[in-house]
């Protein structure tokens, strides 16, 4: 079984650095691989991606020292059971509310008995190796998004749902759930106050903490704080923030 | 006919800033054209790009203000006549070396009798308008690029082109033709010298001068220098500088 | 934040014509766009259509006059968010037989604290301007779609529900379901009666009512009844009649 | 080997109706084959369309009653060869302006010794059969496009190229070179002697001559005359005419 | 309305031979359709596939003998209708684990009153013919899947649902539900065992009992059994190892 | 630079065994990839193949131990350039005829002054690391298929172009061309001649020599020929083979 970076970086006590990519094409998932990211997620929610080009996206980042990870669109078993087939190494499910949620989440990603995934492992088995069906459960990674008030009051019985990983925290829903808007990095003291309350929880539970953040600045703050799991913003953000700023850029000139 | 915005420029006086796309993929196209950019490039040469993504491409850049221009990967008559039905208002050809490659070109972009463009304008009708016929050889831009020793030594017979609204200069292929290696913004002299020939010939010639830049600070240089067509570096090149920045930004913590 | 013609359409009192698109391509998608419509659905629904297909056809769209509305598979939240994260201005939504169905459908087009919608509003942002995330929720229209006996008996309490704009009738599944037949313009007396319930029912209300149609002389006389939101045909069906309407045309000919 | 309809409608002395695909899409294409042509041709030159989009398309319509066929882009033996290995049973080729042109069109669909097409039929065998390579060279059409004052003036030449079955007329490309403008049904009368003057010379040769009609009113006079290969207008026409005349027959209303 | 072969090997007594697509591609789909399978299935589930693929590989095998299915990823009633209205004449459903899962199942692919499918058979319509309506529930084939604990718990009830043509046995997932591993040809008497349950309780209710087999042998023994629709083996399965063989047998060589 | 796998080989003086991918497909291909080849070639000649499916193929094969390679369609440097651009390590190039035609083949891989290849090598780069430019020309394999007449009589001519590394028989089309048909394995008398011919030339020229074989057993046999180049098969032979097998195997049962 292929090692999962994401795993080696937990074991030496470090923060995974994810790429985030809301950009559905193969071409940027393999450029990101190569920027020096421990894992490279697609993002089949909010991203401009459906399943046939994550197919492609994985494919480009196992080509990459990236670990190739999905955030799917909801808890739904067969988009998650697909992302793994395809060859998934993590997955991160938004809107995760309370056990039993995470509980349906961790199960469609474990093969019987101690989940329901169903068999046939195609392109797990080519990136993961002969023996995928052996290591996938132990190997796979699997992260459950606090974003509402349901989820940030139900932290505990979450938490204690064996075989999740950890939580991640979507900032923006987060705010916006408590009312208070949709800031990268909270200014508001509730929130401030929620996301901390979320990593303190994790540790509590010998569990992992992620959170994606607006920007590395932020997320080597984030890592500082204790979340071992960053996200430096997502490439369509990054590449507009280049784009507008070459464009004004190249128009600041002495021309005659 | 809607306006192209790179003869509206032109017409200021100014230089048209164009973003330059290798990456294949509508949306990043879109999300170019609303970052402040006069014109949109679709690179078929050495993006990782195709025709029918390229179509996709036109559109999407069709819906934003930035005026959608290719750059075909060869002087291919049916190459350049694609890209115009598919709604291009420019196209940048490679390696014209003398002035029947560069008439050949202008030709290719020219309904008859001043030029052999086969009619059919499909998705040109629609950007374009009902007038399309009536404009489409007035409005559409044309750029030879000159990237070798032969196109240096032929600067003048192919400005002379009838119809050919000007040069673009690839310093990387300019300078690895001249056994200069391939520097983004040349420090060699000879490159240097090269390049503002190319420069002064256009403007002998009343016509117009484009040159790739690797940066939005030496692209407002050439522009203060007299290029008023300027690129400052391609989507794939600022996404992977940017992605990298904040990996490894992302790590810099006081992680205990 | 771009206007929504719909709304538009609807605040001078006059009926909405929307063109449809079963064809999952965005090169007819962009010519409905130039073809006198108000706005132009995708259907994810019976179209041949996907997510990814979609994505595109928004993007052509977006480059015409019309604005861009979905009709999604099914009342599924993690569809209906990626549909306006895509840019969609409006979400018809299929099978709604009760208040907790269309309650269910509104919340997944709304931020909090209104609604449940994640936030992530990718091309919805480019195509709708910075101050997306401020007016959406006001900007985007919903409709639900009325087609079985339980959506009909359920009439007023859907049409209670806040935030919903109104009903779309299918006359085909409404006949079906009534076990009439599927007649695009039905000439059962009970099925024209329970159109005619909807659309008194929408009124009285104060909310708005839409209704496929098999032509455009049905949709006129639909919007003489009433309806504010007429669907003359889906472009398959019109490409269909042309074609064969052509080919048996063109036999006609005293050919010896 | 598969039969070839071009062939049998011939064979009984009728014209042969064609559909024609702007459209790059394969559903359409398949609606096409399903409404009563002979045959459906794909346009590789202006159409939305390349190769990948070609390949399904040429499927979709395998699964109908008609004989697919490609126009290429341009006399490209490589492009001729890629359309009959995916299964194309006849070619159009554009722009032929003499006899070595003709020439090399021919070779490319025939294999050696009587011409240089390359062997590996992939989907030809397919959907030809098992005995694809035996009857390939003598079931396939081959139609030589004549749109320019130097095609009309080696018409005699082109058309006494053996293999060569005859000639297709594009009345806007000729009307274009004559310098006569654009009409799909020419009225100047150059432009209508020179295209019967192409029907008369197909005839004494014994070849077939087709042309583009703008509508099946016209396929059908043009029929008459004695083309025996025409086209009521294409896909992306038909549909946009319909679409506009929906979209005003549904505003004609008696709202009030 | 166009047969299914299905049903008329099943009049005729004998077993089906379906093949099995997990490689989402229409060359491929068509290749199957060309080697001598009565059906070929889109796999869905685990598949490499995603729908707009589907489509373009329901188009492939319709063009040739074979009847296309598909098995959908789960028992949603959007997904299932989908691949009805994309033309698939049969439907596997993964997970029926008790006679509601069945019935819901069944429900999606019959029209009112019988079930809840909507009306819009698009591809349906063109591959079925016009009579399509009329005859779509009688012929669409309905296997649903036994594959867990509750599945053979509940066998009985399952099959007692009207409409159910009978049942698919995924030994794989049977063997790993009850602990006994993945094996094709499951070795383990309980689960030999469970398998033959199947078989009988199918024929006890007259319906039809299916299997996926690691092999044509074993899809031979397990008709001689009685099962009367088997799978030998999938297509990514066959190229593997057919790919392997070959390039191990290239090496063999007395090279000097 | 990553190595090329094929050198190594031919370092070692043993034969480079190749996959052949006529199926247009990335995960076919990543399949191809983990089979046991040193390298698998995208043949966009015959192959249902274009250029967008070759970049993702390409990603895909980059994710296996094999080295990507690329059959372009024609002698076009366009399509070359790009196929190299998109991280192709070796470029087979039909129908090459005389020395002229190996010299264009060979220019268009090698950068200027050795060649005319234009730089952008946009996912060469990725693959091949940051030093690609440095390494590429020596790294990429070129190999010309003698596949004519006049590419027989050319054979040393051709073999003397500095650069090319070797030839590529296609037996088909060399037989075809002969006039001795289409056997993968000749056993016409003078095909056979001259394909040992082929071998013995390249030899002489101190250069490689490749074959197409119909089967590994073939493939085993060139190579103790001394072909150090040998392809058994295509994936679409391959494939097809292995369905009709399965297929027939699946029938043969004592069902009763």
């Amino acid at each position: 079984m292929r090692n999962n970076n994401i795993r080696d970086v937990w074991a030496k006590g470090e923060a995974v650095v994810s790429a985030w990519l809301s950009i559905g094409n193969a071409y940027t998932a393999e450029i990101a691989g190569w920027s020096g990211y421990d894992c490279v997620l697609v993002d089949l929610q909010h991203g401009m991606t459906d399943v046939q080009t994550m197919i492609a996206m994985l494919q480009a980042i196992s080509a990459t020292p990236a670990t190739p990870i999905v955030r799917v669109p909801s808890c739904d078993p067969a988009a998650i059971m697909k992302a793994l087939d395809a060859g998934a190494f993590g997955i991160i499910c938004p809107m995760i509310n309370n056990a039993r949620e995470a509980e349906a989440f961790v199960a469609a990603t474990r093969y019987p008995p101690l989940g329901n995934r169903s068999f046939g492992p195609a392109r797990g088995l080519l990136y993961g190796g002969a023996d995928y069906f052996a290591h996938a459960d132990a190997s796979i990674v699997r992260l459950g998004m606090i974003e509402t008030r349901e989820g940030l009051e139900a932290l505990d019985e979450i938490l204690a749902i064996d075989g999740l990983d950890g939580i991640f925290v979507g900032p923006n829903d987060l705010g916006l759930a408590m009312g208070k808007g949709t800031l990268g990095d909270p200014t508001d003291e509730a929130v401030r106050e929620a996301i901390l309350r979320c990593l303190s929880a994790a540790r509590a539970h010998g569990k992992h903490a992620g959170i994606f953040c607006p920007s590395s600045a932020v997320a080597a703050r984030r890592s500082g704080e204790g979340f071992d799991f960053v996200v430096p913003n997502s490439d369509a953000n990054l590449l507009k923030s280049a784009l507008i700023a070459e464009a004004t850029g190249a128009r600041v000139s002495d021309r005659k």
